[in-house]
């Protein structure tokens, strides 16, 4: 299969051109004000679904944003893939940290791409990553080289939740029938040390308001004498962990599971540098729950973040106010075993529990999912591995990640298939953050692989 | 002295014209984007002056926004009161909780104010209050019933700290020499319980800045392995009080002016309702130091308020970052003895001292003031009081404030001389929050006063 080395040297400018146009649109999800471009963008990629050589291709309504479908089935007695994929992005902000504009895309050399890196809001979270899949279907389908059915589902809520795709897979079962699931959303190790994803942590997401008095007031004439609430958000805050930074919701580690000596054994054979870690975010020190080391704090571990906090006076100079409201953004990462609802449930009740008289709280469920883990015995990890020994020259090493890809446990539930996450990111991607980029050494890696999956799936699924 | 009523019943329509072009001026000094604003209220200021009868009034340049200057000097040997007040705003927001836009005045009745008040920022706070007295003087030149020499300081940095008057005061030793100093920028009980305040808090205001990565992160592949700036401040300001509500920094309190029983019985018969207190609050209940009741808490005690706060994400919907910094802008409310640099210094090093491994802590200075209590006994008191006597028909209370006027204490360090804090205010009138008003019965009183505390200061002096 030099085939596919060729077809990429071939059009290697033109896949990287097609990226650079869907990057350009702001699809910010979480913003209203981009509903026009989270829209426009579905219809580009209906189109390149259409020009990969999709059939059926549809942008199906949601109660939110559309979710684009398209498919390709050769014959029923063949397997199917799934490759689900988001085209949605997170906000840019902050914007001054950037160091060009987040939707006007450039290809710059870094030191760990002398490739060059295309850099953009989504470039690697996830558009660039749903364009391999496309870019390598466009590829099979032109050279006859597609060896079983695919079916691609590509929604824009996934940077919000993904709120409207439990509806729509439940009503869509058997459209979406699949004998695997292929997600590319989550990274590598680096680019010398391939790596599959193979654990995910759950998320609960809750905004929690807390209102003291029902106006602003001067903090001259009433400070010292009533309950100023981000004074007291920070105390509830600061409460939820503990000395050793484990969180105190009761019941919340009830079902953690706790992996073995052996496991975390083999876990810390993964190669990590402290120094580099710590060097590379410009930070002293590391900081997490007592007993566990960073790769495990944020891999199976769950963890509690604020993510967003704002009350009071936050413009230029001085204002001495007592704000009538303070309020926070706060996530929990969950680990397998750990029920996200149930979760949602214990954080609102034990918030509620600890706001001293004086105010009033409230917390609203944003949105969640639960963690996952795919089995290295799967005849889909199976695949992937031979797709990456094959690419990459070396046996990809299992993974657990940090992160959460709320919808796979749902698709574990409503389809009854395993995930495979074919992640060809990097850590240093900056994805959430200013100045994400995409390495186009992984872009093109990713075309090549996708390719050697369907391969071997089909090979190995006789 | 029938006079003055007659003088404002017939001026009262133009004194509230008048009041009302000045308030439509939006001089907020925090905000630089309002520069020409606060610029064309100093010359406002002037004119209205000038029309007063005062002379040799001048916009006297600082190195940030001007002080307004004028006087009126009848003969040497007569005594001087020097009229100190503010042209400068406080920002409006959060605009969206006033009912109607706070620079476009409006005279509406309220349950307190059947006569009306005068909705906008600055009614109260210091506008209002500020042309009572140049309207009082207009009064006592155009009838000829001046029996003093006075001055006038009108500056236009108060609400940002006043940086510039200290040096403009050390400047202007000679000019500003009086015998009295007449400031109106605090209230009164309730119009029934006329009081002057004589004692008023000191102030330290400092921004704080907590550094951890050097960028945003993405919480799943980051949370729980680094410190989180915002969870790490929240803690921070958590632990600035223990479980009694006392302030932890130490030697926070080492010079705070304990109260004799007898001095806090005194207090506490000053007319005081809990339950209508936290009713106007709309508070389950008050909150605040053990051992202090509400009165005492705002007043004789000192206190620390986080008067606003933000990092993250706080947009609309939902983003999953760990945020690269966190802010707060935090005040402390000092009482006599108490000396605010030194507090400042103290807050800064144990600030930094509970700073955790992980990330950097920056405490900024902002601006502060030390307390003043203003003696009983003094000439100055006991013309305000017969003052009040004179035009409410009962003798003022005096009474400690929780609010802080940080020159007062340097007036009385490079001028030598007393100063009486005679406000109409009332606390209802919301200065510093939305629908800040003036109550126009008050606004009048307050003309009405004035000429008599020239008249009792300037007979007590013989």
């Amino acid at each position: 299969m030099n085939a596919v080395k060729n077809y990429i040297q071939e059009n290697k400018q033109r896949f990287l051109d097609e990226l650079v146009e869907l990057l350009k649109m702001p699809s910010i999800s979480a913003d209203s004000s981009f509903k026009n471009d989270v829209l426009k963008t579905a219809e580009t990629v209906k189109l390149s679904l259409e020009k990969a050589g999709c059939e059926h291709v549809e942008i199906c309504k949601t109660k939110g944003y559309p979710i684009v479908y398209g498919e390709k089935i050769l014959n029923k007695n063949l397997p199917t893939i799934l490759v689900y994929g988001h085209y949605d992005v997170q906000p840019p902000d902050p914007l001054d940290l950037w160091n060009s504009p987040p939707f006007e895309p450039i290809i710059k050399k870094t030191e760990t791409h002398p490739e060059g890196a295309i850099f953009a809001r989504g470039a690697s979270d996830d558009k660039g990553q749903v364009f391999m899949h496309i870019k390598a279907m466009e590829f099979m389908t032109s050279t006859n080289l597609l060896p079983c059915n695919v079916k691609f589902m590509i929604e824009g809520e996934e940077e919000v939740g993904s709120k409207n795709l439990e509806a729509f897979v439940k009503e869509n079962r058997e459209r979406l029938k699949n004998d695997v699931i292929l997600i590319s959303d989550t990274g590598m190790i680096s680019k010398d040390t391939p790596s599959i994803t193979t654990g995910i942590r759950g998320l609960s997401y809750v905004e929690v308001e807390v209102t003291g008095p029902n106006r602003d007031l001067h903090s001259g004439l009433y400070g010292g004498a009533v309950a100023n609430p981000i004074n007291i958000l920070s105390k509830m805050i600061a409460s939820l962990h503990d000395e050793n930074n484990q969180i105190t919701i009761p019941g919340f580690y009830d079902n953690v599971e706790e992996l073995s000596k052996e496991e975390r054994t083999e876990m810390a054979k993964a190669p990590f540098s402290l120094k580099a870690y710590q060097e590379a975010l410009d930070i002293e020190s590391v900081y997490g729950e007592k007993g566990y080391n960073t790769n495990e704090r944020n891999s199976i571990r769950p963890t509690l973040d604020v993510n967003g906090i704002w009350g009071g006076y936050i413009g230029e100079g001085a204002k001495t106010v007592i704000p009538s409201k303070a309020f926070a953004k706060i996530s929990m990462r969950l680990v397998p075993n750990q029920d996200w609802e149930e979760i949602t449930k214990l954080f609102k009740s034990h918030f509620e529990s600890i706001a001293p008289k004086g105010v009033r709280v409230k917390v609203k469920p944003h949105h969640g999912g639960n963690g996952y883990v795919t089995p290295l015995n799967s005849l889909g990890y199976q695949a992937a591995s031979k797709a990456y020994s094959e690419t990459f020259g070396k046996v990809p090493i299992p993974q657990r990640s940090g992160g959460s890809i709320p919808i796979v446990a749902l698709f574990e539930k409503e389809l009854k298939s395993k995930t495979i996450l074919m992640g060809f990111g990097l850590d240093s991607d900056a994805i959430h953050s200013p100045n994400e980029h995409f390495g186009v050494w992984n872009y093109l890696k990713g075309i090549e692989t996708i390719p050697y999956f369907y391969k071997y799936f089909t090979e190995l699924h006789k």
